[in-house]
């Protein structure tokens, strides 16, 4: 039988009825003193954060890292960390969770990067610099470096973190905070850090219930009672992609005692210090090492149970699919969107309004400062400054937008092209991600129009993954073209 | 004699002909020295701000008006300023006055105004208080306040400066520039005080020559040779207003000289102090007392002509048609919008991409983070966090949004009402003003149903001014209304 | 009996044991559920702040009072509110209590004023205008305004809180704290209103233990058993002023059960608009009026005891000591400057560092930016940029300094005199006050040599009060001047 | 003979004689159309900068440096980027090179580094991210990264240039500015590129008549009739030092015709594209590759002498130098601290005053926020927060100050030493450099006393070069020590 600590979720409104009845079992047995009620809280409700005591502000650092592992996200981090990929219209990979930081009380934090740092540095340091004067608040990117001790990258995550723990240590924080800085979801890490400091936990690791199993590279957790984590398991072989989205919840049985790993490290500073630079000083990665590592040691390493929306976008698809869910209005898993008490923070603009001469749009998220013709949007999503020609029609798609306004005469940016950035008069765009600052002509038709899985070039401008046309940042679709 | 259309001139070509015949002819009467290129700016084309000496950004203070005197705005002020008032979905009406200074390289800049000025003061000084780091710049707020020497409200333009002059001595100006905040138009003020410098004028009035007469309080200037004012002229009795907006032009005939007074005034420093400190020691006001002495005392008071687009927006009609001109994208007189090397600054954001279920969309604004349900939305702008809800109507009105972003079932509020912020199901908006936080029941009808005029009450929530319904700022419409 | 010396409670450890001694003594008969240990934090222990539930940042907004009423710091009030009197060299004095609102977590925050408020706006804005990204934190400035309802200026603070009522409503707090703006000192206000909550108390009310009586017009609180006020006793007549400050403590008899006021208030959010628009809709003050009357309609009211330094500025003298004060390192009373964990804000600078040629410095603070040549400074403080000339001898004295770095032969100012901003060349000044941007000619004596107690006048530059010379802001004092 | 394009120097009080004579000679034969007056312009005069048109603003994008190629500056250099060593009390190395570009109207700033760039990075974050809201600007990091394409580090100037062309393409600017960030120097960059354009030149380069020269590794460039550049020239052997500052000026015999080249280029947009990305797709340097490529390619490549101070801090010994001078105040060649026209702008702090027991200061600066004692301090400079203990004594050096203010009894750092950050009580310390948060204990004496050149090692916390002791960042060096 497993006891595990229950979280409190927040929000997921198509997947509440599974998790409700998941959580009825698994409470009934094991959770006592969490109100039932709590489980179902939504954000609407003043579910204030937990008190933590010596506060997150002044107790906890964050890092936060800027590129996943094995990351298959190309071609959109081809100019760009994992991180600083535009979502959602307005957003940033990367700020979910530094919104989450922020929303919990954590004000120090680290963003490690090392591929293409420069926009996720550029967006980082806009975005959050005047964030935090109170409480020596702070977002700081730490960029790979060479040193006079070492002039190599780094090799992984506790890589990363080892070389930069003459930064980390500055405060005298009690914990740190490890997290991926490509996930969606919403975590009050106040309530994770409480768990750690109850349990006089040395690691506390969080896990999730209602994973959607998309990618094989999971790591299983197998937790003993009272919480306790006594294994790591690789996945073997991909787990089963179900064609519908509900469907693609993992079951988890209460008869089995394994969950995946969110890649959420919750470490004593001490602990960490020791587990770095004494026991594992070769270690290049958390996950396959230096996790394992300390539960062989014998350190006391606990499991905290998350049962909220997550999405871990380290594919086209999974991008994609989050993308998707953050146009539903009925059933948002993510609603940090219009959440009041818990919002969603990014770089702050003052565009102009969209403007729209004459559009049915449906079921779609229109980011700001658009410029819409007579046209036709459908389940996508555009990002800022997105300029739609007439008569085009943009269907199940993700289209980023632009970083500047171009007039469609403007000549000045010395463009070898005539076709302005935006999408073209009569252009119909399916299923696909059309990356920022892309020029697609006039009657261009990206419909992925033979059925391809894998395909495309750079050179040619777009990729094909999964089944979804990926416009290459800046490319050039010329007037006619058909995908 | 020339008759203008409604002015499109900055960046609308076909009608540059016509402003460039009128200017030739006019300045072959006025005009020497100024060349005559300079009155035909457009902001498309990549023309650069004029190349003060000594710069602007150093020689240059600015004083904005943050009330219109004589304002009829009411009751949009009951509220908040003039300046304060939300225009074309994300901004503010000084935002249009403070980004042409900052557009112009003026980055001293005071905001003076006595009513209301609580939220005026919280958008000038979140908006721009980092703004100018350089050059010593600043946005500051005066508002009137009493001191040991004097209890009282400021009593005019004049006399608040008069009172302020203390604070705007501080840094060693040449010029000071007087701007009316509640004015819409896109001038580059470089020209204008290069203009001044050029004539080694004491003061300097900018004129119009495509003003729409909707408001008889304006000043005319009768300019004699060498663009010199000679007289001002009060206008007498209101001026005709035409049933269609094309034709409300006011007819300038070539064979005359006067023309309407902006209510910007390029002032000399030392000139400023003694005109109000010793020739002028009771004058409340610059129209009526301050300039026309000036002229009397034989001071070189000098017009530029601008023959741009230019709203005054002291009526609730004239803001209500400003409003309505920037929804038009095909032929948009006011283009900062998108206009990159002019762009309109105003509150930074990080508001969630407005979300949208099924709306039917046509020459509309849409303002960020709006939430939209299976609606029509026609000739209408919608600010910031509008929401919208099932089978709602909206034509021919400016709906303002809201300050926060409520649940339907959210009560934390402790409003008395159970119609939450925003537009109801199957409510019916046309040719209507909606203010900030109001909540507008299911199945209203605001259709001025019995074609006043003039009519409804603030205890109702509403006023009716020119035919146009105003909502008044968190009024609660009840369910089934018909207006 | 206990008799109280000059209390140094936070930090300093040799008298911590009086304290508590007297701590237990009070708290046997009046506290019960307080602990004994909240009385006698110490800044150097790593004290968190208090962990509140919800969380202050959500629940709770700070009303600053930006003048004192019955304030006699006049003339340095001539052009500003009195929390924006410099202070300290580095500071205002309203960022004390702004600072302890940061640090308590508290950032909800209306400062309101109506004398001269531009300064205080202008320094609010700057300093915190983008502190507080996290939890919608702000720091807003409400200066008194003229509407449609109301022409007139505030008449006290409960008129001035009363017609902000629209403002103030506008988050869903739960409790207003109500703090005068001129105070120094350094709380957690956590633990107020920690204590506020424990006791389910409507109003609680701050007294203080270790108060200076300087003010005959404080207004003495009688407790009753659990802490509940009784009674509102003005205080009559003056106090005796002793001669050494030492002596100038309060003597306490814990027989008595009477405690000074110290015009901090937590109110219930439905409370205060209950009594402000309900049960007193005509009271213009709290202190006399509101809470008095509170207390007669039975309300719960309840005191918390305060220990620590706290010193009310609202004459000269009062305010010339704590600038006194804070020069002294080894036994600092407001030792918050150096406090890594409470630190103060202010707004921040990028000033030069301070050059010295040639100075002998005692018991001094030296602000940012200063120029010092050959000089001797003993007991004093120097505001920023403070320029000092050779042989200038400064003692027992506050310097403001300067908004601006002068050259000395720079006539860009205009002003009439060629006397430089600063101290010039072999002056000698004595227990006086030095407004900022003052020009002290050369070889001036500012000593009182008459021994004058009140006298001097604004027309002359200076006025004298309390023994203390004050030289009014931007004051010119002729080459050889003695005082 | 030689014909210079003449720059206006800023400044330079003791080296001016020489300079006035120099450029007397100078310009009697080649300048006609520069005032004279204009040479010896000092920043007290109302000397505006130029006029570009296009303004530099919307024009000109800087590329600096943060990193010196061949810099000596270890063991300053440790832990950070040349660009981020402190100096001067109060600033970084690139600020004086950031604040050029703001106060030249340059907005558009990217700063290249790839050594130690974490404190570069969180330094311009913070310091400049919220600079420049007008026009577009920012100062934006480009830290070394991997991408696809590359997956080295940069191999040096020309090569991080290329590396980085798609984001300094961005902008459509008409030329680069090319900066070193370890330069000391004041220049209107705007005067610069003024003549680039009135010369329709490829490329224009900087060159010095007032140089130091302590360093072997500068190239002089030859320069032709009409200030073409003909040659590029290494400097063969070690150039002369002199014993006295004064006399190391080089001689630069108007019968010559070669100058030190500063390594600041203008170059044009497409110039530069067609240089990286045609002609030398393979070199990595501009100084020794790209510009004396552009030369032999025929392209019009100008000088631009420039006659101010300017010190470049390439070794520990020109670095000390720099500082040395900062102190200076009747003849600062370095002026910029205090020049009100020409500000040096850093990170804004808010810290506390400077609080001082006891102490004797001559000739020497004094950051924010020091605590000193009872203690003598000469010809030094203090960085902020520098704590002084009783009876020591500071000469002839350069402390960097403290990070934090740490109490002497704060255990919470966990730091194993008890000695606290700062100098001890009755410490000696002379010609040394003290890095920041360095802990001098009590009675230690830093004096060179064997009159060591170069010595001292890393594991002992100290390094001598060239007689300057140079104690590591937080270093511990122990009770008693003599070094």
């Amino acid at each position: 039988m497993v006891v595990l600590q229950l979280s409190h979720p927040t929000g997921s409104f198509n997947i509440r009825s599974k998790l409700t009845c998941f959580h009825r079992k698994f409470s009934s047995k094991v959770s006592s003193n969490v109100p039932s009620t709590s489980f179902i809280s939504s954000s609407h409700q003043p579910d204030y954060p937990a008190s933590l005591s010596p506060p997150a502000s002044q107790s906890v650092a964050a890092i936060v890292f800027g590129d996943a592992s094995h990351s298959r996200l190309y071609p959109l981090t081809k100019r760009r960390s994992d991180g600083a990929i535009p979502i959602a219209g307005n957003y940033r990979l990367i700020d979910g969770v530094v919104s989450n930081c922020i929303n919990s009380n954590i004000t120090k934090i680290y963003a490690l990067t090392q591929k293409n740092s420069t926009s996720l540095n550029s967006h980082i340091s806009r975005a959050y610099s005047g964030a935090c004067l109170a409480n020596e608040g702070f977002v700081e990117m730490i960029a790979a470096y060479q040193s006079a001790d070492d002039k190599d990258w780094f090799q992984g995550t506790a890589d990363a973190v080892r070389r930069c723990l003459w930064v980390l240590e500055e405060y005298p924080v009690a914990e740190f905070l490890l997290l991926p800085g490509h996930h969606l979801y919403k975590m009050d890490y106040q309530k994770l850090i409480e768990a750690h400091r109850d349990n006089n936990a040395d690691v506390t690791l969080a896990v999730s219930s209602s994973m959607r199993c998309r990618d094989p590279s999971y790591v299983n957790v197998r937790v003993g009672k009272e919480n306790q984590v006594v294994e790591f398991i690789k996945c073997q072989g991909k787990p089963p992609i179900h064609s519908k989205l509900e469907e693609s919840i993992m079951v988890i049985d209460d008869a089995h005692d394994t969950f995946p790993s969110m890649g959420i490290y919750v470490i004593n500073r001490v602990v960490m210090i020791k587990l770095l630079r004494e026991y594992f000083p070769k270690s290049n990665h958390f996950r396959s090492d230096v996790i394992p590592g300390a539960i062989a040691l014998g350190l006391k390493v606990q499991a905290y149970k998350f049962d909220g929306y997550w999405e871990d976008m380290r594919s086209i698809e999974s991008f994609y699919h989050a993308n998707m869910e953050s146009t539903k209005m009925t059933d948002m898993p993510y609603n940090s969107f219009y959440d009041r008490d818990f919002p969603l923070y990014t770089l702050p603009r003052h565009l102009p309004p969209s403007i729209i001469t004459d559009a049915a749009i449906k079921n779609s998220i229109i980011g700001d400062g658009c410029i819409l013709s007579n046209c036709r949007i459908k389940n996508s999503i555009l990002g800022m400054r997105t300029r739609v020609g007439d008569k085009a029609i943009i269907e199940d798609s993700v289209v980023m937008g632009s970083d500047i306004y171009q007039s469609v005469t403007d000549d000045r940016e010395g463009t070898a092209t005539s076709i302005p950035i935006g999408i073209g008069e009569g252009s119909h765009i399916r299923k696909a991600i059309v990356d920022k600052n892309s020029r697609i002509g006039k009657n261009v038709m990206i419909v992925n129009k033979d059925n391809v899985e894998e395909g495309g070039s750079e050179a040619k401008g777009y990729i094909i993954t999964a089944g979804i046309v990926v416009i290459l940042k800046g490319a050039v679709i010329e007037d006619g073209t058909v995908l």
